[in-house]
């Protein structure tokens, strides 16, 4: 007898004629033989209500708080989707994130899994019930409800199957796996049937929607192998595991654009020691993510360091960083709008020379100029502008022979 | 340093504006020198909501499920009052009920408390803390979360104030105390300072929407002294304690008047035993709740029985009978509509006879007829009609000499 974990996001379960569709679907599952542990979201536009709720009691609502206010979202799935699998005839009982014995540290909204006590959960298999968990929470060692952050059903989803041993790991969510590069870009791009952990990790830090990077990371850690599928169909999905050796005889895995993005250039940047430092932490106290950083080689003296962030943040850089110009004494910072960043990601690269030449080469032969380019062992960044990343995407997918066959 | 336990009612958390109202009450109530414990209810319309959407889901939702669904209500109002406060500047942490070491049996819906283990609530007054607590709900010893019934939050605050021996419990509702009679009614009824459990109970019992008798006979029994006040106006509320001699010198306390019933009657029915038994059966197995019954002395071997239900129950009670009547060989079941029960309560009765025969012959002088009679130690209700009902109030109220001065 299988034990299968499953993940219901919340556009999967976003109203009761949804919830019962997921119910269906998971007794579907235990009546082919298996034990199955069913993990949810809250609702879609329930947590967002309940920000807004907060919100106007106080501006800036208390961190502990906030959680035991958000933590009611998933409490309210699970007795539904409790209930509408009663009425199908399953047995089944819900278990908030304290029941189901997750335990975390104490940041809250967005605490840390320390461990998961899944001995509840099994009394509740072996007994012959579907067992449905709250996702996104858990409680402290000292009762104190916490939530896990932005995707921490995801990671809820990857704990439980690791402490439960679970034989599968499903994510269903609304798109039906993860692809060679994104449908609406790129018409034929094809379904991957497997991914390794790393680059997902890579992908899902290139702002790919399908998961946050720390369920990826927690699932690494733990070789816990998931399987990201659609809840509205029955297609088989993308598994995300271990890399095999057979993996790296694909050259890249995939291409991923993120159009969301803003460089920020500070021009005339004096080359002395503790400058860089500077700039990056005026940025990080105005608490802004960075993301590609560039330097270019000093010349008589100065240098231009670049970066970019989202686009909805470059005008605060640049307001934050004016002072800072002023204090090193360089020559001025600006934000440029308008460009995008793209990135091919695959572990095939450490074995296949030449991949970034074989891109730059493609890019050039379309005309498209590069901007920044940053690269780690599994993947290949570049900025260009905005206007060119649709059709900069589409050749390098033709490129290197990923589109449906 | 007095302990002072303060419960509001879901209209008085009914919107965010009003929860900051409470917030500044309860902050008030601490300023003044007090340790504050807040017991409050979900927002008016939200366990309404949650009902319904379980309705979509199963028609007869799990009980234990749609325990694990309410409870999110006033998990939702606990957290919004603790950032209220916050706003404010005050210290204050939220509860559940199981935090809240509020351990019950486990009959889901309708849970008893079973004890209350206030270490954590001392903890964080100790602190410096206002506690807050969600009412109506609880924890069995294994973990699963309960809920208290009707009124439930009510009974929360009156268990949390014995648990932690408070000085004060105060119960903050939509009205601002216990009247002599229902002042829609009665309009020169006064409000009463103070009030025995006894006869707070029996009002209970009568309809008054103030308290449910659990409540009531929970504080009784564990001796906790509360006052009914309004949460939107400072007037003070009435008391309701153990009795005093001082009490017995009012003859009667108030007068309660429940439109809401109807009669139904069983005609011809043999004079044999069992048969009051197997009628009775039929109806409790039909889960309609009867109050008043009235059975005439036999005449010829045969007798009438009589008695009162909610007037939505009357069909269906008068439809549940038809086969019973046919089996005992009774004549009919017939319901009467336009009825009302007119109660006269007081512990003064004790000690003062002939308030019985003093309201019947005022009954009289005003030409209303009596249907039915039934009696307590400190209550006298009777059947009248209904279009004589507030009449008959107002009369009895005078005649006893309750009107405000």
């Amino acid at each position: 007898m299988a034990v299968i974990v499953q993940k219901y996001g919340g556009t999967s379960v976003g109203n009761p004629e949804r919830i019962k569709n997921v119910a269906r679907r998971v007794l579907a599952t235990q009546q082919k033989g298996n034990k199955v542990v069913v993990v949810v979201s809250a609702m879609s536009g329930e947590t967002d209500s309940l920000i807004k709720l907060a919100k106007e009691v106080h501006p800036e609502p208390n961190e502990r708080e906030m959680d035991v206010l958000l933590a009611t979202g998933e409490q309210t799935t699970i007795a539904l989707l409790a209930m509408a699998l009663h009425a199908l005839g399953a047995k089944a009982v819900s278990l908030t994130g304290a029941q189901a014995g997750i335990v975390t540290d104490g940041i809250h909204t967005k605490a840390r899994i320390a461990n998961v006590t899944p001995k509840r959960i099994h009394e509740l298999l072996d007994e012959g019930n579907i067992v449905i968990v709250a996702g996104f929470q858990g409680t402290t060692p000292e009762g104190h409800i916490t939530t896990l952050g932005r995707g921490g059903s995801d990671l809820s989803a990857v704990a439980i199957a690791a402490a439960v041993k679970a034989d599968v790991c499903q994510i269903y969510t609304d798109v039906d796996g993860v692809y060679t590069a994104d449908p609406r870009i790129v018409p034929n791009a094809s379904k991957l049937e497997e991914i390794s952990y790393d680059e997902m990790l890579e992908l899902a830090a290139l702002g790919s929607k399908v998961m946050q990077a720390r369920s990826v990371e927690f699932a690494k850690k733990f070789s816990v192998v998931f399987e990201v599928r659609s809840s509205f169909n029955n297609n088989p999905g993308t598994t995300v595991k271990e890399e095999t050796s057979k993996m790296e005889d694909v050259v890249i895995r995939g291409v991923a654009v993120d159009k969301n993005q803003a460089k920020v250039t500070i021009a005339g940047v004096p080359d002395k020691p503790g400058i860089a430092a500077k700039i990056f932490k005026a940025i990080a106290d105005a608490n802004i993510n960075i993301d590609v950083i560039v330097q270019n080689v000093s010349e008589k003296g100065f240098t231009d360091i670049s970066f970019t962030v989202a686009a909805n943040e470059a005008a605060k850089s640049a307001k934050v960083l004016q002072p800072i110009v002023k204090e090193i004494g360089a020559r001025e910072a600006r934000s440029t709008p308008d460009i995008a960043k793209l990135s091919v990601v695959g572990i095939g690269m450490r074995s296949h020379p030449g991949i970034a030449a074989k891109i730059f080469e493609m890019l050039a032969a379309n005309g498209i100029n590069i901007d920044m380019i940053s690269t780690s062992e599994i993947k290949i960044s570049v900025i260009i502008g905005l206007k060119d990343a649709d059709k900069a995407t589409r050749a390098i997918h033709d490129a290197f022979g990923l589109a449906r066959s």
